[in-house]
């Protein structure tokens, strides 16, 4: 408890929930790092794709990257309408189920659920992949420092949105800073003239021809650079009043600075002759090339390494988000949705933490092993968002709905594409995984959902039912001997009303008569009946004896209290009470028997 | 349940237990398969360690044979005093603690139990290479052979004592006549001069020189011969009237089966020049030199392999036994001496079993392995057993206690000095295992009987203590919502005594006027109490709430009644009381506080 209050910090009261709200300069810290971040890689799997056919394809990259951009463009129009209908906040979730129904909103919720765990996998990846460039010396210790990472901002998590948007402004603008200081220096010097490769273009043979496939391929790796456009709709409710149009600025804005930094990564790689190394990342070379290995080339690898650690809070902020939501419509347990100390939906947040991990250590904390798998999912919520979004304009119209209809329309075309796109060429590098898990997930939502439906008809109260009506309540207190905790059991039964009965097994006559002798002291006047026990067993003769009482009054209740010693040391349990946990199973699914365990606490 | 009951048989009354009594002749086959299945492995261990000094030297097994013999004679001797002395069963625990105090009987009692679990490990492995000796195609499954066997007996003595003498005594007399034949028809052969080498006598270089040192580690190696003499001494309850003399007799006449076999087997080594193979044991060897590989070899195998087996059985008497009583004296938890539905120490079979298959796992199933081991134990339980006895004559004396000094005196001076030629001699290659773990269970059990002591004293009733005073019992009943779980446990409070109290903690205002309705229907009159939730805790306002209704009696009870929701399968538990469970664990600790759970059941 004392390490928990340590990490997490002291309790939050529900009226400070309204008080987490965040500036725009704070949530775009928070909701953007996750978009942001992803120039850190994308440029570098398209790179990694195109050179398969040969360093002499690497020119594809621009054309390719400008397509993204567009997509970008099309993306951050479609979810500003999405911010302006939904101010509650509209996942993918959401929006599906609200606009196409249950099935679309569980096909978002499972890509989505998917793809806040890949983010964190991802992004912490890559984020040591910028640390490893710089040391080289750490590579061999990648997985651990993954691991290291996760465990850090799950517990940052743990203790709240608020502190986490503090603890992350510093640095989004520092990665934003020194990006855009190295694109403006690299710019110079190429205009200048005085772009020196660093090493002269390594001439890679050409592994498989440049078909459109592979094309299609390198699009669909650097379609990553988009992962995160998202986030911030999720999130609306977390803004400042008035929280759309502060939510749509904060969009944009971020569309701005990603598109930026993406456009210009490429360039910079192309110019600079840069392909990817196994041991550097693509950014790690632009920042020697412009930098040299100085103070600015750490900066840039430092702090590209911090927004990607932190962009895995994103989904910090929206998995549990959404696991609470799911919980709330019974499509995941309840307890999902239970708010923690920290006005955290803490559940969520280890969950996160724990399936990142694995994911880190099954894939060794590489990024390129990861990225096949990624993307799939976001694609694919996004169009569900802009379908239902599409729908939604066709039943609501509205004021300008044609417009916004055509909007969302080639979002939801152009997304769906892309879907298309990224699920094909990357299906046999990994994206089958997620394409085999998503129907696996909803089939889990719905168990779980189907399971709650059955309990809530099953407890629900019909006009038919009439209250109880009071009944008789039998006290059976079964002792092997006289103690002070028999006592104290006699003495909690005896301050509750009438019938109590104390009951022994006879197991041995000499140590019965002994007992006998005894409770005529302590007893307090609580009849004691002898029950005979022909096999040894005690525990059936109770049984038998508990069967009789039931039989003869079919209405009353029978309670079983149960004198239980509770050790000082949780190992001492092992040394005790073997008997009333066989009674207790024995008992647990009989009906009309309650059973009452009266604790004596030992102190040594 | 059903399968338990095919495997184990239905229950026994207590009264059925005077008639598993067994006879002499059945009592032979339960009691003696150990010490006589001995003679499978002692004389090849004996071969092993003289072959390190070359072949030259594995005439040295016949004086180190006689001189075992000699022991043995010793041995019986002193144990037919025990007999008499002890006819409730006098293992070295009982003899130990009862002339020479506590610390004696639990050396004793340590240096049994581990060796109860060797003798399981040693007669399956040994059993299982008579099998693969004659099936060499079984080897690679050596293990996997071991751990089925000793699963099997451990089903069988589940079943009792009664039905395994039946089943043990045909193959133990099998293999005394089978093994008997086959020594009678070595030794004409020998006599004839047709005794003819299999092989000629391979002839291994001598890896050391013959020291003394090494004579008295083969002599160490072959007194596991004498392992299990003592196994009558602990049953002499089991015989029949008059039990003593019964048993006895018993054990001389075992006795005299052993001395034979095994001098026997050691001679016609000798004479057909048979050393030890890696994939055949010497009994094996034997067999085939004299019956040629026909079907009378294979009957030695077989019976080899059955009274190796059944003779882990001795170990599944003696062990539970052992334990039982050490639970009676609250040296064990207490639950090692309650009797199954068999009259039989369940627990103690199980626990047996685990260990024993654990040593074989760990050892790999090699008899080799574990010999080194086996032996220290039980010498030093003799040397205990035997001193005792000397205590007990000089302290008791009665007629002839002269001679029975000197008998017994001899025993303790002689066991002693054996077993420390064993410990020493064998402390490197597995003795110093045993020599360690001693003194760890003799912790195990000081600690547990420290335990149970203080227990006794903390729940003692003194003079000074007095029956308790009636006192007040108010009843509180959270509740998060108006269902049928909920009303049943209103029923169920409601059918004790006055003061109850329902409480709902207000976590939603409109959640809570809902509930407010309903409760005025369906509450049945109960109170409805609503609690401020400043933190959305849910728990910690309870448990305010709780501390409050404490503070204001100091006296009275309460009682929380927890409506719980009973899942038709298990894992649905997940899905539900999350609430409830961590009400419980807060609670636990609570002083004057009682918790019930009012189960209500779903069917689906």
């Amino acid at each position: 408890m004392i390490l928990k209050r340590w990490l997490v910090g002291l309790p939050l009261k529900t009226k400070e929930a309204a008080h987490e709200r965040l500036s725009k300069r704070l949530a775009l810290a928070v909701f953007s790092s996750d978009a942001l971040s992803s120039v850190a890689y994308a440029t570098e799997e398209i790179l990694l794709v195109l050179t398969l056919a040969g360093t002499a394809m690497v020119g594809y990259s621009i054309p390719l990257s400008l397509s993204i951009i567009g997509l970008l463009i099309i993306l951050t129009m479609s979810y500003r309408q999405i911010i302006f209908e939904y101010p509650e906040g509209g996942g993918a979730y959401i929006v599906g189920k609200s606009n196409l129904g249950e099935w679309s909103g569980l096909v978002a919720a499972a890509a989505l659920m998917i793809d806040y765990v890949l983010t964190v996998a991802v992004s912490v990846a890559a984020g040591i992949a910028a640390l490893t460039s710089a040391v080289p010396d750490l590579l061999p210790h990648r997985e651990g420092l993954c691991v290291a990472a996760i465990l850090l901002v799950t517990v940052v998590n743990l203790r709240g949105v608020r502190e986490s948007g503090q603890f992350f402004a510093v640095p989004t603008y520092i990665f934003i800073g020194t990006l855009a200081a190295m694109l403006g220096v690299g710019a110079i010097q190429i205009v200048l003239g005085h772009a020196s490769r660093v090493e002269p273009l390594p001439s890679i043979a050409a592994a498989e021809p440049l078909t459109l496939f592979l094309l299609l391929r390198a699009f669909s790796s650097g379609c990553t650079a988009l992962t995160g456009v998202e986030v911030i709709s999720n999130g609306v409710s977390a803004f400042k009043k008035p929280e759309p149009q502060n939510a749509a600025l904060t969009m944009i804005g971020m569309a701005m600075i990603l598109g930026t930094l993406f456009i210009g990564i490429s360039s910079m790689a192309y110019y600079f002759g840069i392909v990817p190394k196994g041991d550097e990342t693509v950014v790690s070379q632009i920042a020697r090339a412009t930098f040299g290995t100085g103070p600015l080339y750490y900066l840039v690898q430092a702090s590209t390494m911090v927004i990607l650690i932190l962009a895995a809070n994103s989904s910090f902020n929206g998995f549990p988000r959404l696991a609470s939501i799911l919980a709330r419509d019974s499509y995941m347990p309840h307890q999902m949705s239970m708010m923690g100390d920290r006005l955290v939906f803490s559940n969520g947040v280890i969950i996160l933490g724990v399936f990142s991990c694995l994911l880190i250590v099954l894939f060794k904390g590489d990024t390129h092993a990861l990225i096949p798998l990624y993307a799939v999912g976001v694609f694919l919520s996004f169009t569900i968002s802009q379908a239902g979004m599409v729908k939604r304009w066709l039943v609501k119209k509205g004021p300008h709905w044609e417009k916004k209809l055509l909007v969302n329309g080639i979002g939801a075309v152009t997304t769906a594409i892309a879907t298309v796109i990224i699920a094909s060429t990357k299906f046999t590098h990994g994206a089958w995984i997620v394409i085999v898990l998503i129907p696996l997930l909803i089939t889990f939502f719905r168990a779980i959902h189907s399971h709650y439906k059955a309990v809530s008809e099953q407890v629900a109260l019909s006009r038919g039912h009439r209250p109880p009506m009071p009944r008789r309540n039998i006290v059976v207190l079964p002792i092997g001997g006289v103690n002070r905790a028999v006592i104290r059991a006699v003495d909690y039964a005896r301050s509750r009303s009438g019938d109590i009965r104390a009951v022994l097994v006879d197991v041995d006559p000499e140590e019965t008569a002994r007992v006998e002798i005894q409770w005529a002291q302590w007893g307090c006047g609580v009849p004691l009946t002898v029950l005979p026990s022909p096999y040894r067993s005690v525990l059936s003769s109770l049984l038998d004896y508990l069967e009789q009482v039931l039989q003869k009054d079919q209405e009353c209740w029978v309670t079983v209290v149960i004198p239980e010693i509770l050790p000082a040391r949780w190992w001492q349990n092992i040394l005790h009470n073997q008997r009333a946990f066989m009674l207790k199973g024995a008992l647990l699914f009989k009906d009309r028997v309650i059973l009452t365990d009266v604790p004596y606490h030992l102190t040594r």
